[in-house]
């Protein structure tokens, strides 16, 4: 099964629909309230898409980039449209990396082309990137399910319980998903794999993504809140954790979701594996050193203020929480969307050549190729 | 300042009145969204408080169960009436040690006593007991405001952050609050005092209960989600966390609201101290030795997948979270009340009597004479 199932029909992300002759995407801001599927026409709307979160995850906004790309230079090949939408493209969101490097491998293929041959380049580099990242995240399913199947013997085929955070599943990538391919392919092969979604405030993604899709999979999950997490690791209750990154140094450090810190340090102190799904796409072999060169993005209070959900009456609405009689304006909010794992918190990534240690050594031990020169963005 | 302020009047979080003859509550379901005064006439009321969360807070509820035995005894003073009330309040919630404790111990000064003076001696112990659970915090205030001076000094009087967690404020106790009591000791003294307020999922107390607090009292905060905590502490942005307890164990072992063992390994991964608020009524003396003693409660799914909020139209509305078009019903909620801080990661508890290791030798030293007897509930 290459594509992820929902309502009977086999989806990906974002994808060229030759009939409508444009670009199509899953709106995941009306997830899991509603799914709908929207079209791409310009590089605006692809940046807007990007920066709106109607797409998200790493890998999904690299792919999402690509495109944009590719429509930019459908409306105008020349070099002025190229530099200002690779700006606009870079300028969306600041953390993860795959969006930079999918725009900065492109951007240096195009300006190497005459206008007359970018756009077609563009399309094709764009879905071909697509495919590579659905073959590199189902190779990272395979390899993580067999860590699954591992823990699965060793707890005599009890029901293994996967803890992850936020959303790296189908949703976040093109197709299968970075953590969640996995338990995808675990939960396929007939392992008892149970996921333990943490709701990964403030944007619920675990809640309204993650849940969702493993409901339309159909692999038993409990949501948590991401409190719950610590205690559930103390008293016995995770067999492993595996969560996504947005941005993976070449030491084996991960900059993922907020909270996953958190998870981490939880899974080292209950001796529980804590592994990463890491495609190489992730990685950022030649750019930040360490995790204070990585720029966190912080975003509205909004999210933390704000909720939609469905009123008695069935409506859809969108609704402020908090606030008082007595002086609510004097109440200040941060919103970091991202922290820092440090290696050391990290059992070990899954990438899709392999399980390595989070370490330089285990990177090169892999991919040797990338230590030594500015290489191409995801050759799987 | 005796007691706290809320639109220019002092309130305690709850008091007999003597005009209307019976004992009052400021309903906390209703904050922040609204500052309501509830009468509980009846035994079974103060239990419905209790169980419904209108009070809640480990002090608060011992009191209000103090309370809710004095109107049984006014009621109906038989044996039988205390046997029965005394059930009823133990089984609202498990987990906090206060209520139990406050309940035996009036228990056994009652059953001593003939029955035409029982009621009189319930009311007169329940405002002993919220005046000492008053005077108890006024005294973890001035210990731990002496912490916060002592980091003032250390950083040059610039802000001092302090990060708590859930609502250990005020309306966790009678008066000033156990974990926010040194803040507003510190505030009031003219420290640079500023407090990152988690929002505390699944029931937001930090966003509804201290951050209202916190306004009303002109603390300058910052509201956060539960995940951010650990990227706050690693980024330097914490000087030290302070947090309540629901029970904490003569070893020192703090079980607390749900999530405060995530933001304790935190702490201690980047060297913040991470102080808990104890006063000697949240010590569980003579009963759970470990952390698998202490029954942690479970609440319904409902506090995950609904939440209160305020539409565009000022509607106040309750609205679910979540479900989906595709297979909704397959999630499962798990929804852990609380869970254990293990002492090591306890830098110190701010009791009463002063600020001690969290550990046996620690608290034997301020308290040998809770070691040595069933000693009385609360004596300031």
């Amino acid at each position: 099964m290459p594509d992820m199932l929902v309502n009977n029909t086999h989806y990906r992300t974002i994808w060229f629909d030759p009939e409508l002759d444009t670009v199509q995407i899953i709106d995941q801001t009306r997830l899991p309230y509603r799914f709908e599927i929207s079209s791409l026409h310009t590089v605006q709307q692809a940046a807007l898409a990007i920066s709106t979160m109607r797409v998200r995850g790493a890998p999904l906004i690299g792919a999402t980039a690509a495109y944009g790309l590719a429509l930019a230079m459908r409306e105008n090949p020349d070099d002025a449209m190229l530099s200002d939408a690779c700006e606009m493209l870079i300028a969306t969101r600041p953390t993860a990396i795959n969006l930079r490097w999918a725009v900065m491998a492109l951007r240096s293929e195009l300006q190497s082309r005459s206008p007359e041959y970018r756009a077609e380049y563009a399309w094709q580099f764009a879905a071909q990137l697509c495919d590579n990242d659905a073959q590199a995240c189902e190779s990272i399913g395979e390899h993580g399910a067999a860590l699954l199947a591992d823990l699965a013997a060793k707890n005599e085929n009890a029901v293994i319980n996967v803890m992850t955070h936020c959303n790296a599943g189908w949703l976040a990538t093109v197709d299968w998903g970075t953590a969640l391919a996995p338990v995808y392919k675990a939960h396929d092969a007939g392992l008892n794999v149970h996921v333990w979604v943490s709701e990964t405030r403030p944007r619920n993604q675990g809640f309204y993504l993650t849940a969702w899709e493993l409901a339309a999979h159909g692999v038993p999950h409990t949501l948590i809140a991401d409190n719950a997490a610590g205690h559930l690791m103390q008293t016995g209750q995770v067999d492993c954790c595996i969560v996504g990154t947005d941005r993976t140094l070449p030491t084996g450090d991960v900059c993922n979701k907020i909270g996953t810190y958190l998870k981490a340090l939880s899974a080292k102190a209950n001796a529980v594996p804590f592994y990463v799904a890491a495609p190489s796409s992730s990685i950022d072999w030649h750019g930040a050193q360490t995790a204070a060169d990585i720029p966190i993005e912080q975003r509205g209070p909004d999210e933390l203020t704000h909720v939609t959900g469905v009123s008695s009456a069935g409506e859809l609405l969108n609704v402020r929480l908090g606030g008082c009689e007595v002086a609510s304006t004097s109440t200040e909010f941060s919103n970091y969307a991202f922290d820092v794992t440090p290696a050391d918190l990290v059992t070990a990534l899954i990438t899709e050549r392999g399980t390595v240690p989070a370490s330089q050594a285990g990177l090169r031990s892999l991919f040797p190729d990338r230590f030594s020169s500015q290489s191409a963005y995801c050759d799987g």
